[in-house]
């Protein structure tokens, strides 16, 4: 049997798993699998090196599924080259299985969740970086969809890839015409992604997507492209069963019991062929070994700092002891302060530039390698990343994010450059831990705890200099708390985070000159939050409790305090309730209602009987 | 005096104010101001034609200044066209200024803000439609920045503008060279933009941005583009001052007094020149007469029905009664439902394909042009546009948004799909309206709601057909609530939205056979939260009560009532709190602790003594 012909019976037996699979479901995407079925065979029993008993193998190439709604036929090809039983195939979306209905790492050899369309050649972008930097064999490869090259994130992706020279990037496009409702923006003309893909740096090659010796030439070609390399594939959607190919109406839906069975019948009996004896062995490749502590040696601060500042002192100590860590910026090191990471480890600082969804999916596949990305950018800005990160939490990628400039307290630049809506991207996810520390000390041990411990972190660093209020040595748990002002016959205590708790710390002072006692909280852990702590503290001060913050009303430290004591205090939330302006930091934090002089009149309407 | 001569005394003066208002400041951009200098003289006192006593004229071209932080130029145009008082200038930055660090519609030519980079050429899409849309004989010019091409939403835009065939809309790039913290990834190589935006397709001119009658001579050639058209201005960052010019390290930095009076010197005296004269009025147009209700006929709903559907019916609805009205997909159409508007009324549907930001951005533009855009997709990939989204609510626009598909009740298409952030993404947002509906019936009076009532809406709609709860004559006030069950001696109270509602229904069902009473209580108007009415039911039943919601735990419904209900109730939040994964929909609801048999739990440990 030549290369050819069995790779067009592994292309069938693919094709016959995927509409077995989804009818079996009764739900997914067929015909967005048949039209992938020849390139899904040629890259995986012919052109990909990777070893069937370990998706870690430093060597592998790398595979990602952007256009996830495909899975199914990512879990056939993966039960074709033995790595799970056939039998499984047909739990495919059943609550117990790991072959979700889009790609998630429940599957280990999955490297990222997919199915937000758009996201894929970004993971693909930090994977292959994460090679280049490893020294890997490796090269990656990202399987697309035609519709969803509309998406913004696929050019800032294709830009940063052909700047970062990443010839070990190979995307393969399956231009089969249809989107979900309607033809696409370009339908067959190939043409067009042609131009925009050379126009961003790339290698172009175009292809037919059904015929094998083709898509073999093409890959060869791929291989002396000398820069990340694109193969365009003309494909049919519903490829190999007439009554659905190239038919609009037939996305996301799998085929009816008769139907199958007369697919099947013009697909014909299951060929034989030795799929797994097709797969080709990776390289010998060792991951390379690592400095890996996370205890770096704490700055001894003297004098007011901006929490931002410490970030950027403390990213750059990190690095000095862990080579794992990497730092990407967006064009803002100058503000995060990551340019010290920058300037001391240049080979392990990589310039997103104004992209910063392209930034998040570059990290989430570095991170799938196995380094630690520090990711520093205008909190504000974070949100045109919120879908990746909304994605890296499906990934359980380690990701380590931080945003500054948050709120009022960054002054005239106005209300497009405040974070007011950060916590809101990143307190909803299970599990993500949010920090928003007050003084530089602090700051410091949140970046440590955040390289520590594995998992999505956000640090919420702040613009002008703040006094410190902690020492070198004090420790900083993730979950915990500090009371910083506690005296008998407390009236009331304000739970702050961040600039408010430096205004807690001024509201204490006045109504102390005035004989009334005020507990202060910094709740520097957003989340997990210190629920122990706060509740006893806020008892202690018969259940009165102010919560101050620099955000909106929704989703912040404000609803997490009053979910946490729902009926166990009066609360009352000071936070950003309109849409703010330009004007003077101090001024902002007075005209919208969370200054010292709101505290203290908060405490006194909870006080007055 | 020649006419380059006049245009080059405006771009001096233009220069002078732009680097005293930002001394006089303290903060602010002053050198990227100095790059476009000759671009904006040549723009607003040339090229563009608007009626300087009507920002609203249906003749007048329009501006967006997409590169935000060079608002200092904009204001000192709009004051050397005599729109705003010079004095005015000097006011830049404060408190009490309509001239913000980056513009806001509180300036009121400004027709959406900008300052979140990558924004604007989105916008000017929207207006540009706008304009072809009502017949304007008017253009869209944006002035961008060069880094801010990174952004993948330049090239959601870029491709939607071609596709629109949109001859008038003009993007103006003032490549600079110079980013925030360094070099952009492209530098000074303009070859590297003309590539893309020609495979774009768009019609590229080249220009040198200091040399006025070269710059008048493109934008001439731009008007018998045929195609959008991109002019591309080599310039250099803060020319005209040699101390500054073409250096890194000076963007978002003021110049010192000292400094100021070396660059005015070296810019020589205020030049005299009559600019207010050079301004050109618009031809005249009138904006389109349009049938203007908002009442449609209800449509008499016997059976389940999917809330998308049921958007998609009444969209179709408002449509006949409301030209305003115009809507947006993201190639999910069959899927919202927005198709049924499609079908009837294609001129005023736009597909947006698979790019949700340009979606959005779009949006906001056709808003700032007076149509009333019905945007929706999936919940899930609304997240890919919350930046803009953030935008939208800083230009005060009247955006209408739905996100379809939310939370666990999809089913077996997994987490990617899932809305389970979009509450916290809209909630935030002082003044944007959440509404939540859980029949067809009370959908329909969503829409008309969104419709009659100017600003944001998010519209959240459920994937399966669920049951009728109401009359096809209930009335559902923005704001409100329904008590669906309420009994003497209520052990407890359950807050439900949409699916939930459904659940707690049956839970009370089951409840009331072992004769324990639950009030329930629909509260489909998330935002504002009827908080008198869920206060006063919950009061009655002992203070108990359940929230339960198909979202994650943060900025959900349950912390709205969390925090509304502070110190007055004992809460269970009942939410979807680990990442949940494909299933039945039945399935995942009881595997993640929503449903009607959680909530019974809830309710016996509520009134358990």
């Amino acid at each position: 049997m030549t290369k050819a012909d069995a790779l067009r019976r592994i292309a069938a037996r693919l094709r016959i798993h995927s509409l077995r699979m989804t009818t079996r479901a009764g739900s997914g995407h067929p015909t967005t699998c048949l039209s992938m079925a020849d390139l899904m065979a040629c890259l995986f029993f012919s052109e990909m090196r990777y070893r069937l008993n370990d998706p870690e193998d430093w060597g592998n190439d790398e595979f990602v599924l952007s256009k996830g709604h495909a899975a199914p036929i990512l879990w056939a090809a993966y039960a074709e080259a033995g790595i799970i039983p056939e039998t499984e195939l047909l739990d495919l979306r059943k609550i117990s299985s790991r072959l979700e209905g889009h790609p998630t790492p429940r599957m280990n050899w999955v490297k990222a969740a997919t199915g937000s369309l758009g996201q894929g050649l970004s993971v693909g972008v930090g994977i292959a970086l994460a090679q280049k930097l490893g020294h890997s064999p490796g090269r990656t490869f990202v399987l697309m969809g035609d519709g969803e090259c509309a998406e913004g994130a696929v050019w800032e992706a294709a830009g940063a890839a052909a700047h970062l020279k990443l010839k070990n990037l190979v995307a393969v496009i399956d231009v089969n015409r249809l989107g979900q409702s309607e033809a696409t923006m370009h339908g067959h003309d190939l043409g067009a992604y042609a131009r925009k893909f050379r126009a961003f740096g790339w290698a172009v090659h175009r292809v037919n997507g059904h015929d094998i010796p083709a898509i073999l030439e093409a890959f060869k070609k791929v291989r002396f492209s000398g820069v990340p390399a694109v193969v365009l594939a003309k494909t049919v959607k519903g490829k190999g069963v007439s009554f659905i190919e190239d038919k609009n109406g037939w996305h996301g839906k799998p085929l009816k019991e008769d139907e199958l069975e007369k697919a099947l019948r013009e697909l014909g009996p299951m060929p034989a062929v030795d799929s797994k004896g097709s797969v080709r062995p990776p390289k010998k490749a060792l991951r390379p070994g690592s400095k890996e502590t996370f205890a770096f040696e704490r700055t001894a601060y003297a004098d007011k700092t901006a929490t931002r500042l410490a970030y950027g002192i403390a990213l750059e100590k990190l690095g000095r002891v862990n080579d794992r860590v990497v730092a990407l910026d967006g064009d803002v090191k100058n503000s995060t302060y990551a340019e010290k990471f920058f300037a001391s480890f240049p080979e392990r600082s990589f310039q997103s530039y104004i992209a910063e969804q392209n930034m998040v999916g570059m990290g989430m596949g570095m991170a799938a390698k196995g380094y630690i990305p520090f990711i520093a950018t205008f909190a504000a800005f974070l949100s045109r990343a919120h879908d990746q990160v909304r994605m890296a939490a499906y990934s359980f990628a380690n990701l380590k994010l931080c945003g500054s400039h948050v709120g009022v307290s960054i002054g005239e630049d106005g209300p497009s450059q405040m974070g007011l809506e950060d916590l809101a991207i990143f307190r909803p996810i299970p599990g993500c831990v949010v920090l928003y520390p007050s003084d530089a000390f602090s700051t410091e041990a949140c970046v440590e705890a955040a390289a520590r411990q594995p998992g999505i972190f956000y640090i919420r660093t702040t613009r002008p200099a703040t006094p410190l209020l902690y020492s070198r040595e004090e420790k900083f748990a993730v979950g915990g708390s500090k009371v910083l002002r506690r005296g008998d016959g407390d009236s009331a205590t304000v739970v702050a985070a961040g600039i408010t708790v430096l205004e807690a710390l001024k509201a204490h002072d006045e109504l102390k000159s005035k004989n009334i006692g005020l507990r202060v909280i910094d709740a520097y852990s957003v989340q997990p939050l210190d629920v122990e702590t706060i509740a006893r503290e806020v008892a202690q001060t018969g259940g009165r409790v102010v919560v101050v913050e620099d955000h909106f009303p929704g989703g912040g430290l404000g609803e997490a305090v009053a979910a946490a004591l729902a009926g166990q205090a009066k609360i009352l939330h000071l936070c950003i309730r309109e849409l703010p302006r330009s004007g003077k930091p101090g001024e902002l934090l007075e005209a919208y209602g969370i200054s010292s002089s709101h505290i203290v009149r908060a405490v006194h309407d909870l006080v007055r009987p």
